[in-house]
This record gives structure tokens, sequence and C-alpha cells, in this order.
């Protein structure tokens, strides 16, 4: 069997554990496979017939790398029937390759590429297994309950949120301080929650979290802050970047004319709003890429279920389970127990899990208990970064390219596709 | 002999390990040392006789602890002659907690501080000895090769910056992006040059270091991006806050009408200028006080300095070295020694050293060989975090407050020193 993994989507700090997950348990399974090849930028990378060869790749420093080593893209597939074309020369590619099973790691629109494929090769009488390896940092692939990546993002900033909060109360000020941390997260406040882990007490930061799933209640948020600031002198924020207000409107800096600096998106305009309001001193920080690429500071537990992952799609392809997601299931919150699970990648594609009510506070402002029972084991475990001169060492070769079998494609995606082919 | 310690300026992520030196060094003493107390919040809790008892205190904690657990101010005492009563009850207090000798830990103003105490303490004839212990994420202390915390910021920021190199390679994109990360840094390029670590070629980020030692170049910079986006597809800048156009003007965000999302500070801007003069992505990261809190990314060569300059303040403070500081001094690049010196207080306060221009490329938007080698051992080695269920351990008690021995301060800074009683 000769599989074919390909990377999609945003970025996370673990997603090469997968890449390393699905060739470890390639090259344990030996006898059963043949050759394991990846795209170059997912799926442009078939269409391009841009791909690697997988043989000689060192898996333990793959598994430290941050960024995907086979280039990502966000491209899907548009349905067959509007571009048939576009599907052959697809299967076209595989064929040429002698193909046997795709393993698609993304998050949720790549499980979507995952369906559609599968539903094409069965269309087509291609013998296709399509796997999907769920991955990304906002955790809202349904039918998983959480996602690679996730876990170790939200380490990194609950760990950043718990540092600031020593550097806050160790700072004076008559004015007071407030200190905004926008997360990402447009749509889901997952990564906002996951803040609230740092806070061991009401007095501990992040002192206020601020979800998409809630209308932002300026009123509300302004009364809460002057509470603290005149009670600690300080007060963080977590400030999801996609936060709104009740019409829908996103929250972010307005315009000003009076020489004040100003301030970019939903966090810069929190600070500001708060800072104006009381006169105090004001810090955001905007963690941004940091956040996802932080693979000097991963879960332990997130990483293993990258690398769980990687493996049981491998697993997948060999039983035939096409079309499916290799999910992570919970099985008890103390202690934490996990296994792997396949799921219909039809029925998660395209969906997006937001957080559930019952995991935010009442005020709208916190993360519940149920909501910390939920995340606490996600962010366990430390693993040592190898390191060199002090900083990372990561894999930043460019794995063998193979040689071309096709003539170059020149069909109606041949201007998106060309960017697969770059370096 | 009785020790008092304070803790004053921005915080650090190793000026805890600063005080566990002074402590361990302290308690390794014995015989000759008598008591050794904390001010809570700096001078002004000297001030305020609002003082901490370092009896029970477990220095392996203390020492992995971001922040300053004492408490810091930026309070600079005015000149004696201007307001003797300030120095009246400074002494007072002192006086009445018999202190025989005082450490004060902090940057440039704060060495200040040290040199007008102890001159004041000579010509009022109270016995006292006044060390400086450096501290600053800015290295800008003259006198010092580098100061306690700048290598584990600039280990955090390189780290980071290296990090994001592998995220940027692997999203393809026919627009390009540009990604920034603005570091601290209002007149000093200091922590912005230490970025220039993370790449081993002219390939990987950053690609581009601003100074604020450098007049902003526009058209220099936007030539080297349009080159760096046609070659690699993206470009990577490092931007320091206070970088500033030839005619002084600070590099900000300007006023935007135009429905466009706004940034804030010089970070911004550059992201701003780039991705809208090439129709590119952009993405900006703000690490704001992340990268000055980061204990569980020091630079072990950093934390043992930190420990060791208050270790070697504590040895002055017996031998009598008043109105010193405790000095780092290179003995050698590769490999790399060091040990502690005494330098005059009065002779670095508050001057402030810049980025030399021999550490910048002739290009000015570079760190030259010579750079690279000053800041290569400074980020060094890794030190292990405690952590509990996925996140750090830090101190985060109060330590015992003594009991006050004098009246309440009713004098000329009493609505400053009030600050220093908070909490």
């Amino acid at each position: 069997m000769n599989l074919l993994y390909a990377q999609a989507g945003g970025m996370t700090a673990v997603i090469n554990a997968s890449a390393a997950g699905v060739l470890a348990e390639a090259r344990a399974r030996g006898a059963r496979i043949g050759t394991v090849l990846a795209a170059h930028r997912g799926i442009l990378g078939i269409l391009a017939e841009s791909l690697h060869d997988c043989g000689g790749l060192d898996l333990d420093t793959l598994a430290a790398t941050p960024g995907g080593i086979f280039g990502s893209c966000r491209f899907n597939m548009p349905p067959e029937a509007e571009q048939p074309a576009l599907y052959d020369r697809l299967f076209a590619v595989l064929d040429a390759h002698r193909i046997d099973a795709l393993l698609y790691n993304g998050g949720n629109g790549s499980l979507e590429v995952v369906a559609k494929v599968s539903a094409a090769a069965r269309r087509r009488g291609y013998p296709l297994v399509c796997i999907g390896i769920p991955k990304t940092i906002d955790n809202d692939i349904e039918g998983c309950d959480c996602c690679p990546g996730y876990g170790s993002a939200a380490k990194y900033l609950a760990t950043s949120m718990r540092e600031v909060c020593r550097d806050l109360v160790s700072m004076t000020s008559r004015k007071g301080r407030i200190f905004v941390m926008e997360v990402m997260g447009r749509n889901v406040g997952w990564l906002a929650a996951a803040t609230a882990l740092a806070a061991r007490d009401a007095d501990e930061a992040p002192h206020i979290v601020l979800f998409p799933e809630m209308p932002f209640d300026e009123p509300a948020l302004l009364a809460r802050a002057e509470t603290l600031l005149s009670r600690l002198g300080y007060c963080a924020i977590t400030v999801a970047e996609g936060i709104r207000r009740a019409d829908g409107s996103p929250v972010m800096a307005r315009s000003h004319s009076d020489g004040h600096m100003r301030f970019g998106g939903a966090g810069g305009e929190i600070a500001r709003l708060v800072s104006e309001t009381f006169d105090c001193h004001r810090h955001y920080a905007a963690p941004d890429y940091l956040q996802r690429s932080a693979a000097h500071w991963v879960s332990a537990v997130d990483h293993a279920q990258a690398l769980a992952v990687g493996r049981a799609a491998t697993g997948y392809a060999l039983e035939g389970r096409d079309g499916t997601v290799a999910a992570i299931r919970r099985l008890g919150d103390e202690p934490y127990r996990w296994d792997i699970v396949p799921v219909d990648a039809a029925a998660v594609a395209n969906l997006e899990r937001r957080l559930p009510p019952s995991f935010i506070a009442a005020d709208g402002m916190q993360v519940s208990e149920a909501g910390r029972r939920y995340l606490a084991p996600l962010v366990a475990g430390e693993r040592p970064t190898p390191c060199s001169g002090g900083l990372p060492v990561h894999y930043r070769g460019k794995p063998p390219r193979l040689a071309q079998r096709l003539p170059p494609y020149t069909g109606w995606a041949e201007e998106i596709v060309r960017t697969a082919q770059r370096d």
C-alpha cells in the first residue's frame, strides 16, 4: 500500500508530530507499506504533482519542529460536478504514483476535502482510502473531544498569562494598570478559555475573559474592570480576536485624530476603552503566530495525541476505513484517559464547534468549573526541547522532491496550483 | 550586619534569582549577617516603612518566579538639597531597623538612587553600605557587559522568531506574507538585535531588523521587503518599539478612515506600510509583557548571572564597597567566560548604553558578525521549569510584613509613598 500524506490549513506546534506518527507507523508496518510520499503544500501539491519522498527523515527532529515541513495551503476543492477536470487531474497524479491512501492533516475545511475526494474516488471507481488527521489550535472540529495543536497553544497562552500576572502584581502605580492579551479565535473561544487555567484564585490573571460566543457587553466589562482596578490596582483581560457587539459588529480599534497612539484589533480596543475610561496605564500583548508555533513549550499530552492520530491514520488506511477521521475521544477527566476512534469525515466537515454554554461562567466573562475540568488535562506535561546554542533545533531542510511523471498542469486552477511549486 | 534588599524599575524573568542570590549568600555567611529585610515596592517601601522579613523563603521557588516578589516602583529620589525631609525619613526608617547595607536591584534610574542614597549617608555620617544590583531586559546599563534579565528576554524573542519562521515557510500564498514582531526598546535596540540569532542564513527570519539607533529609512525598507517577498514569498521583520524617522518623530500607526483594521505602535505601522504597498497578507505580533516575564524559557547563563550578581552584592556589602554596582565583565567569547566586578554607581547611573555601531550591519537593517559574537553566549542553556498540572509553579504568597516602629509618614511624597503600602 502506497501512502500520500499532506498538511493543510493554519499551522500548529505539533502538526509535524502527526506527520512523524504517520511515518513511524508506516515504518513499523514494514511489509504492508510500499512508499510513503508527502504532497508539497497540501492538495495543491497533488494537483501540481509536487511530491516529496519521506524516506530518510529523522522523526525525532521532525516531531519537535513547528510549522508544517511539507508546506500547507488553504485551498478547498470545488464540487466535482462544477470542476470535473480538476478531479481528473487529481486522480491522474494519484494514479501516476500508484497512491492507495491519502492522509490529509488539517482542520474543518480540510476534512471537507477528505469527504469530497473520498466520494469522488468512489464515483470514479478509483480504489483510494481517504483519511482525515485532525489539527487545529482552534479546537473547533466536531466529533473530536479535542484537536491536536490546541493543547499546546492553550498551554503557551495560559503559561504566558500566569507569568504576566507575577509582573502585574510587582508593579505599583497610583493610576492602576490594565493588561490585555488578544488570542486567536475568530468565531470560537477555546483559546481564550484556556488562559483561565492560569488563575488559581479570583486575584490572579486573567480576571476577565471575553469570548466570541458571548455578545460584548461594554457596561458590564467596565463595571467589572472598575471593581478589579480599585481592589487590586491592576486587571488582566483575555480577549478573543473575534469578539462582537450585540449587533454582530466586530470590536476593533476606532479611528482617533487626537494624536494618541492607536491600537489594533479587539484587544487593542478593549485596552484603549478601559484605560481611557479609568485613566489607567495600559499594556496590550498580541502573541499572534507565536501562540501556534511555540514548539519550545508544547503540552506533552497534546504532542502524544498529535503523534497518536498520525499513527492511527496509517492504521486506518491499512484497514480501509475510507472517509474517516482519526478522532480523539475522552474516556475520563481525572485521571485523564483518551483513545482514538474513527469518525465519519462527511458528518463533521466544515462544521464549527463553539464553546458550549456550560463552559462559560454565569456572568459571561469567565470559565466555569465544567470548562476548567475539560481544559486542565489538555495542557499537562512538558517535553524536553532539543537546543543548540540556547535556541531550538528544527528540521529546516527541504525533503527530496520526486520527479514528475505527468506533463505540467494547465487547467482551471493553474495560477493557484503554481504556488505549490514555489521553492 | 543587617541587610535591606529592594527591587525597582520594570520587571524581568530573573530578578527574583538575584533576590535568591542575595539571600543565599547571606545565609551562607551566617555569623556575619544579622537580619535580611526586603522593602515592599522599592524605595517607596522604605519611605513607607513597609518592610518584609525574608527569613523563611524557599529560594528555589523564588528563583523560578518572574516579576519581583517584593514589588517594584519607578520612584527616583529627588536631590537631597531639594527635599532633605525625604532623606530624613529614609534614614529614620533605616535606623529604626538598624540597617547597615542597602542592596538596590534595578536599572539605570535605580543606580542613581544608589548613588544618591550613598552620598546622603556619607554626608549625614550614617554608616550605610549602598550596593547596586543590575537588572534590565533593555541591556542598557553602562559599565556592565550585559545586564541580568536581558539574556532571557533575548532567548525568548529569538526562539519565538525562529519558531514563527517555520510557520511562515509552511504557509503558501500567491499574495505573499509579511510578519512583524514588535519588541521592547524605546531608545536601544539590544532586544531587537537579539532576534537576529534566530536566523542561520539569509532565508531565515528575521530578514530585517529595525533599531532605534538607526533613523527609519522607508524607501530602503520597502526595497528590501520587495526583494524578499519576491524571492521567498514571505518576509519577517523585527521592529523595536522606539524606531524614529530621520526628523526624530516616532514611527507609529496613522489614522485611517477607510474602515481598514488599524494597528498600534511601530510594529503595526510597519506591517501596514509593507502590506499596503505590496498588497500582501500581514501578521503583527506584540509580545509586550510576555517577553520580560517568560520564566518558563530563561537563558541558563542569564539566570546564573542574575543569581551571581545577587550573591556578589551581599559580599560587597560585607566588604563595605559602598556606592558600587555588581557588574558582569566578559573575559572571553568562545568559550564564554565572565566574572563580576565592582563598578562605581555614580559613574554609570542614568546613562543609557545604546547598541554600538559595530553591532549593526552596513545596511543598517541587520546585526553584524561582531554583534552576533556578543549576543550568542547570552542566550545559552536551558533550565527545567517547575510545573504543576502543566503550568509553571511560582512563588505567589506574600512575604511576612514587619511591624512598623515609626509613626506613619506624612511628608512631601505621602501620596506616592502610600501606593507602596497597598495590598
